[in-house]
């Protein structure tokens, strides 16, 4: 079976998966990317590379990729506001995109799909939750369909009630103002089994899977 | 040093610190007692009777009376809306209270200070945060003072800058409504060593230490 996977989605204390003030230069706004050092210093992302930690927020990171076959993202994490007044935007990830599957853009201002190096292709949809999920599901030929987000459309798909499986982290930092993951998600946990664990880097992992 | 200290508040995971719709029966509003289960289960809040947990739950639980010789609460942890028109309201704990010490209840509508059982008396102020700190300080006689809640009090005294120490137990439940501790209280990391542990009960312990 085809899950719907959230992973590596970090929100503050305070519920702010981005920041206030989004641009071209500062993709989390305000945020900058201080809700990510946790995952800048694992293992995983240095690859290849020498350093970084193996433990407990390594061992969450490295689900991202396998048994995905298609993203979901909204517009707001595929570029700056405004992107779409440029017929040169290509996403905010250079030209080999760490997404390597189809990849689909939920946008009111659609475009032709663009084919990335490294296996990315964007696809833009403008659609309900469900439709672009049923259409990723087949792009991914039963594998599993990763919901990137923003903050905005995991609320949106967690409330139409898609989500199978969620990693989220929280980093211990208030920032105030920004667009928040929970509101209006009242009584979420029936629908799940939720657990956390503390990391010693200070970040908390929690995991809801679908009851 | 008289320390200003907070301990087993509990918050849902998108925040709230009680539900919507408080009332004389409803105390927590629609989030009942969904936010203490964890508590209860505890050796200490079993006390002399058999039975309870004696993990991390309980341990966190025991901090709230050692070196405490005040507390000071909010209004609408002292009762219901509209508490003040009733003159023979003493309290939602019954004629012998948990606190066995001067608690001072900042409220807008004061009244002569009133006796309880057990070495509990309210005193009723109508001044700011700090002022109410330098009252209960010196009513503690050199102990610490303890900041009962609610989310509102709490919030103000962060944002003050008064607290030293604070324990906030995030409890894996979406209230979707009621009020939010941690509003407008952006960079609050700078002035706390914040530490993070989760409990098998489900429940996350943070802690903040005054750096």
């Amino acid at each position: 079976m085809s899950l719907a996977r959230v992973h590596n989605f970090a929100i503050s204390l305070d519920g702010f998966g981005t920041g206030e003030g989004q641009s071209r230069d500062d993709h989390f706004g305000h945020a900058g990317e201080r809700l990510h050092e946790w995952m800048f210093a694992t293992r995983w992302w240095h690859g290849t590379e020498p350093g970084g930690s193996g433990g407990v927020d390594d061992a969450f990171t490295r689900q991202f990729e396998p048994g995905i076959g298609a993203e979901i993202m909204g517009a707001g994490k595929f570029g700056h506001p405004g992107w779409h007044e440029d017929p040169d935007w290509t996403g905010a990830w250079g030209p080999n995109p760490p997404f390597h599957t189809p990849t689909f853009i939920l946008t009111h201002h659609t475009r032709p799909s663009i084919e990335m190096e490294g296996g990315t292709t964007y696809h833009f949809l403008d659609t309900s939750p469900a439709e672009a999920l049923a259409t990723a599901r087949k792009a991914a030929d039963g594998r599993d369909v990763r919901i990137g987000g923003g903050p905005t459309v995991i609320r949106d798909f967690l409330a139409a009630g898609l989500i199978d499986h969620m990693h989220v982290a929280v980093v211990p930092i208030l920032l105030g103002r920004g667009v928040r993951l929970w509101d209006n998600l009242e009584g979420l946990e029936k629908d799940f089994r939720i657990e956390s664990v503390s990391s010693p880097s200070g970040v908390t992992h929690l995991t809801f899977t679908r009851a």
